[in-house]
């Protein structure tokens, strides 16, 4: 108590220190390789280049007949009945060129032969005998191309179809296996230490509601952070709780930090907090520590504890889930060398008034409505965490920005933001 | 070619399609306990109750004093410098009744001890010390109740925090954690084995490109379908390519209908297509086949095969990356006995031009602009798998209806509808 509390520190822009945040993050560069089938979520560490056409010839867009346009006219103008088909050609085969006059039957996928120049969709077909050979009746007039997809329509050799720094997504694995490669190479998995510390908090299982000491709370924070760094494509060792002395703490960080490349602790951030992971970061490396102008998740840490990278997260459940999506997630990303775009927002209607704004840029968790808008959870407290499970998203909201019913605002939607 | 292609038959609304195969999805039923940190993704099969009250009691939102403004008010008219500090409440410990006429230095989190009504953030307090006393002065007269956290503004006692059927995400595992649930009852995974038909199929990695034949193409397929089924929470068995005859399907799905709870394909399922997997179903079960009116995707086909359910999607990748996310997914989260809603569309502004629409329903591989509205790719082909890594999401067109840039369209991101 004998010391008095800092001066207000001015808050920082988001952006600004995400700017700053960023620039600390240099891709690990440590690359593995995986079976495609197991490369998931994962960030790709090589130009994917095809060493093939996709399709590789000309082939037929659906179950049907192969024809020669000018056949077609010229057999309606004689007033034919139909024309015979002189090859079948499934998927999988080659065919042989289109004999003058005559129509194949071809299935979806297979070649269209030398010569045929559409395809007619089996639906606008009568099929028909005559003295034991198969005839076709087309029954409306093909444009030339029709129903054939071109070769290399979807890939062509020697194209980049996924760059370095592409995150894996289920398409991409099928793209991957589309040019044949069996493996990826990818970006290793950060090897993230979570740990906890305070007094307060107690375990699940470890003590029973009905038994918790008065002031005692679960705690929860390392329950979604470490399903988040997992989504996030993180190996994740918990620490558990360490204990609120100053000589375990640093005798976890530096443990920690031999084979870690972040320690992400949540709590103890905030200016003038109690705590010894502040003190403890900074005697084994440095810390900065940011008042960040946004709501909820002012307190934020970054440090280093030897080789280790160390983000300390505000310790109230909503502003240490927000600031995790908002810092740490591209900061991840960026270890795995990941480019382009993240989360990406767009801009829905309010279906609520939200006339006292804070005056900082706020993340208000929020859901979209059965119409296209979104209504707001009515406690938007940073204590609240059932504020993140009634959500799907949360809503960007500027400083000091009242925001009235119909008005257009930004919003992420958490599965975009975790995925 | 001796039996004529069926008659056109109608095409069945996908709407209405998709309530006739939900009716086909009874929840399994099957429970298991999984710790809370391992049931991210997972369905939840018991209502999660709380029985503590959280916060437990009325709590500092801030580091700051907690105070009783009326002292305050008094102090102020008295010319006051200050109050004395008659006490120091961490978070964790339980503090004494305010004395009058004080304040107490508190901590986020820490209880409000009794008597105080507001708490003063430490930034609009001065802090400093007479005769060893500490001493408070109060710059700004707090509000009645400010910075006060209320007990129960996040959980009261009792209460269902997350009901049945509720799909857990990082969010909802730490809402458990806050209520001291260590584990979870959550819906066993259901079993799903997949496997691909086809002659002309070759797994990557068996064949270089070089060396492929004409007409084949690798199986993308089933890599997809593999990634997406283990994010919808499904255990998959690889049954691999199945040799593309009568008797060597008969024997896979018999083997596979014995410990899965679905088989999922893809091909095969065309009207009028060459293929053993139809006449292979309905030889041991029963098949219903659906022309679907939509694009891509026309043909998908449920069936039964002894316990297991059978489902064939088309052959071509985009189509059977659509009607996955479409239909068998929310089949899925259906056996597991997930309620509510799946993926949610937004309504965004198309930033392109679609004069010619199909007759069917489309969905339209598309991605955001960075000025919020949507890009479509090229080539809508269902054979050109490049659209689907290139866009972000679908847009879900009605039939007939041309997009005109400005309109606002329906729109499913990716991420949630694989999340």
């Amino acid at each position: 108590m004998s010391t008095p509390p800092p001066a207000r520190a001015p808050l920082k822009p988001l952006d600004e220190m995400l700017v700053e945040l960023m620039a600390f993050a240099e891709p690990l560069g440590r690359i593995e390789t995986v079976s495609t089938f197991e490369a998931d979520g994962r960030v790709l560490a090589q130009d994917a280049v095809s060493a093939l056409t996709v399709p590789p010839r000309d082939n037929s867009a659906m179950d049907g007949y192969a024809v020669r346009c000018a056949d077609l006219a010229a057999a309606a103008a004689n007033g034919s009945a139909g024309l015979p088909v002189s090859q079948r050609i499934p998927a999988g085969s080659s065919g042989t060129p289109l004999a003058g006059g005559t129509v194949a039957r071809i299935f979806t996928g297979a070649p269209v032969p030398e010569g045929a120049d559409a395809i007619v969709m089996q639906e606008d077909v009568e099929a028909f005998e005559q003295n034991g050979q198969p005839y076709a009746r087309i029954k409306a007039q093909p444009q030339p191309g029709q129903w054939i997809r071109r070769a290399g329509e979807d890939v062509t050799s020697g194209a980049v179809v996924l760059p370095r720094g592409s995150r894996l997504t289920p398409a991409e694995l099928g793209m991957a296996a589309t040019i044949g490669l069996a493996q990826l190479q990818v970006a290793q998995r950060p090897r993230v230490a979570l740990f906890s510390t305070g007094d307060e908090l107690v375990m699940p299982g470890d003590v029973p509601p009905e038994a918790m000491r008065p002031g005692a709370i679960y705690n929860s924070n390392r329950f979604f952070l470490r399903a988040l760094l997992q989504r996030a494509g993180c190996k994740v060792t918990d620490l558990g709780i360490v204990p609120d002395k100053r000589e375990a703490t640093i005798a976890a960080l530096r443990d920690a930090s031999a084979g870690h490349d972040l320690i992400l602790t949540s709590g103890g951030v905030s200016v003038g907090e109690e705590d010894h992971i502040k003190p403890s970061v900074q005697a084994l490396g440095h810390l900065t520590l940011w008042q960040v102008s946004m709501k909820p998740g002012k307190p934020f840490a970054y440090g280093r504890v030897g080789q280790s990278h160390f983000i300390g997260l505000p310790g109230n459940p909503v502003s240490s889930f927000v600031t995790f999506m908002l810092l740490v997630k591209p900061f991840l990303l960026k270890l795995m060398g990941a480019s382009g775009r993240h989360a990406q927002p767009v801009l829905l209607p309010a279906r609520f008034n939200w006339p006292r704004p804070d005056k900082r840029r706020e993340f208000l968790r929020a859901r979209r409505t059965a119409d296209g808008g979104l209504e707001l959870f009515p406690n938007q407290s940073s204590g609240v965490l059932t504020s993140a499970v009634w959500g799907d998203g949360l809503i960007d909201n500027p400083g000091s920005q009242a925001i009235a019913s119909g008005d257009l605002v930004k919003f992420y939607s958490f599965a975009e933001m975790m995925g």
